[in-house]
């Protein structure tokens, strides 16, 4: 199954695009050509001559070039009719944005979409979603606006949703946080093209480094097995199901079409092809950042926790304890000797190493040092709160980077507070540090990278 | 037990004040002057005549006017003396600054401490701390300067803690995300006014409407619990254990010298006492968010989620399920029927009720009032995802603050996004609509008050 044309197609037909500004076909159509899409968009409407001063065609056929995708943004009721048309254009790759088919309750329609699409042996994402986004050739059919929906700069996660309106509010956020993504896909009713033919397709994409996916229902159980696990094989597959319960299952059906089984079932289905599962889409986006960002993994499950905070390292230790992969490191003599040689008396030398709020970036660099070197520890995790007055923020950020690239032990983040603190994170993240505002969403991502790590073997 | 002057003091000697900025000493008296204080601040340092253009006295003795407050910040070695100078001058309330006392093991001056502070019949907050701020009257000894830590605006919110780095960078986020604060204060070692004095004083405190207490040992557990039981029969009290575990407790007795105790006698206090206990850091602030911002309180546990994004819905309705105290709604056929009327036929009536990806502010208001108006509704969760299209967030806001503030019941909203989102939802909370940007977090806030609303009902 070719997947390629619909992330890497230079030549697009937009059917349905509209002169209205708002118009969902008007918004594809202005993405295409006014951000930096590495090909040519051609509008296809029979009302019209011209959209945004681009030659507009009355139908598909009419385009003298050869077409390589379709984005078909038109009233349910019509794409029958434009698949045909594409069909005998030799368009094999389609992009149904309209809605109105089985999730509405229109199964005639949909019987009928699945038929012509069967027809014309074309492959479509959709319909009722929005479709693709690839941040190396900048194709883009997603029909919001930038300013309501920011674009991510390119990177290493694809997202795979079923939805549309989570998957965008999940892209908007995190593009302003700074996660890179390669390619986004919001497929929707998946009529043609599913979840299972996505991972397969990922799971062999070298632009993708992490796999992430909601899921309400998945449409071939042995199908998805298969992919996952393979997809897994190859990079981190983190997955989130919505409809977990009774009452979230019962409105999948209404939402994109699907039974969404119960949720025993598919989390043993994740568990057995070791996809890392999320709860929740703040879970999801912790296990993105550490899985994107941490190209050291763990060799172990000994954390060592640093601190400039009495309680942060107290709350951070709680949490470890509580994680199911983790345990606290115990530092080594060599390493306690090291410690109480270099750091002031009132330092406390354990785990939580205590650096105290009087901590400088020289006590950093002494904890950090010790610490990489303890064949005690696989990871550490360092909490640096930059309310406390003697820190100076742009040493400590330069020397962590350094120490982070010569080091053989992930090192985590966690730093909490305003604009300084944010810059501050942003700083280290851009340097391939993952940071967390809080302990507990720092523990959780660790714990999924541990239990990635040791599944990978 | 009088604690009024460590809020409301007009006269505050800082002994210890410093001309070196940077130093200790230099920051508090520098954010008593330069900022807001509603009185007068008198620097006391046997080495300097002036500082920062105001007189310097060589003891507090040699202040000509009568001292309510002594903000303390000389090497720990010192301290004693000072506490005599400051008894022979009447002074009967002072906050210790220094560190270097039981925390580091220095037992002996821990000891002398309490005996000067006893014999001079004085009442103190610290030592190792960072003392208070009160918004009202600007008595602010944090020695954090402002662009390290932002001050937050006038509220209701008051917060007690053993933590000086944990708190501080507690209030630097919260500043940022608009949460309004009465009272903030850090008495790390507790040696003499303890937690359960402080929440007894802020349970009768006018300008406290929400207490939040981050804790690692509890000095007198009988008092505590009757002090906690008091407060939280007044007003909410959610309150963070640091060390509920083995080895997080380990680590209470070097950061506040306090034997954190096992953690199944503290929770079982604290839900004696009817205190809404948050797990980290996150939770705290999600809690303090809705006991704060709701005047509306929930008359049952029945939630209604209204959506634009039909996967937002779906893990919204998951998280409800899997909530201890919630229920989600039934909606009653009355209200079915008129939403079927006044909604687009595509829209799916039932909880979670789906407007759709082309939603507009018209379709929240029929839905907002419909729900208000059923009876089987106690509390309203809306998502809003501001990416999609049609919806005019202006009118959006406009129209939800109004009708937050007609309904009888309390309407919370989630919204995800970046800047545009971010806005949306700040001007919501202004208007006292809690905002959550995940699910998640949203659904655990609702339980938690829900909780409440039933204890103390």
């Amino acid at each position: 199954m070719n997947l390629e044309p619909f992330f890497a197609a230079k030549r697009i037909a937009v059917i349905g695009a509209s002169r209205e500004p708002g118009k969902i076909g008007n918004v594809i159509f202005s993405n295409l050509i006014k951000r930096d899409f590495q090909g040519t968009a051609y509008p296809v409407n029979p009302n019209a001559t011209e959209i945004l001063g681009h030659a507009c065609y009355p139908t598909v056929k009419a385009i003298p070039e050869k077409i390589e995708l379709a984005v078909i943004a038109v009233p349910a009721q019509l794409v029958p009719k434009v698949i045909d048309d594409c069909g005998r254009k030799g368009i094999r790759h389609v992009i149904i944005i309209s809605s109105g088919f089985r999730e509405t309750g229109n199964i005639r329609l949909d019987k009928q979409l699945e038929q012509v699409l069967k027809k014309n042996k074309i492959l479509a994402i959709g319909p009722n979603c929005l479709g693709v986004l690839d941040t190396s050739s900048r194709l883009d059919t997603l029909f919001l606006p930038p300013e309501r929906l920011l674009r991510p700069k390119q990177g290493g996660i694809s997202f795979i949703s079923q939805s549309g309106a989570l998957s965008s509010a999940v892209l908007d956020l995190a593009s302003q946080q700074g996660y890179g993504f390669a390619k986004f896909i919001s497929y929707g009713n998946a009529m043609n093209i599913d979840e299972s033919d996505l991972l397969a397709y990922l799971a062999d994409d070298p632009a993708t480094d992490v796999i992430c996916l909601y899921v309400e229902g998945v449409k071939d159980g042995k199908k998805f097995l298969k992919a996952a696990r393979k997809a897994a094989q190859a990079k981190p597959v983190i997955v989130l199901k919505g409809g977990t319960t009774e009452a979230g299952s019962r409105a999948t059906l209404s939402h994109t079409g699907s039974l969404a089984g119960t949720a025993e079932v598919y989390l043993g289905a994740f568990k057995q092809a070791r996809l890392a599962i999320a709860h929740d889409i703040d879970e999801m986006l912790d296990y993105l950042k550490i899985f994107d960002k941490l190209k050291t993994k763990p060799r172990g499950n000994c954390v060592q926790v640093i601190t400039n905070g009495g309680g942060y390292g107290i709350i951070t230790a709680d949490e470890i304890a509580q994680a199911k992969n983790l345990k606290m490191a115990t530092l080594s003599t060599t390493t306690a000797r090291r410690l109480k040689k270099n750091l002031p008396p009132i330092a406390i030398i354990r785990n939580p190493l205590d650096l105290l709020g009087d901590a400088t970036e020289e006590r950093y660099k002494t904890a950090l040092e010790a610490c990489s070197a303890d064949k005690n520890i696989d990871l550490l995790l360092v909490v640096m709160l930059p309310q406390t007055p003697l820190l100076d923020l742009e040493k400590l950020a330069a020397q962590t980077i350094t120490l982070a690239q010569k080091s053989k032990k992930p090192i985590v983040a966690i730093i909490t507070g305003s604009s300084l603190a944010q810059r501050f994170a942003q700083k280290l993240e851009e340097a391939g540090i993952p940071c967390y505002d809080f302990p507990v969403r720092a523990v959780r991502a660790i714990n999924a990278l541990v239990e990635r790590s040791w599944l990978a073997g």
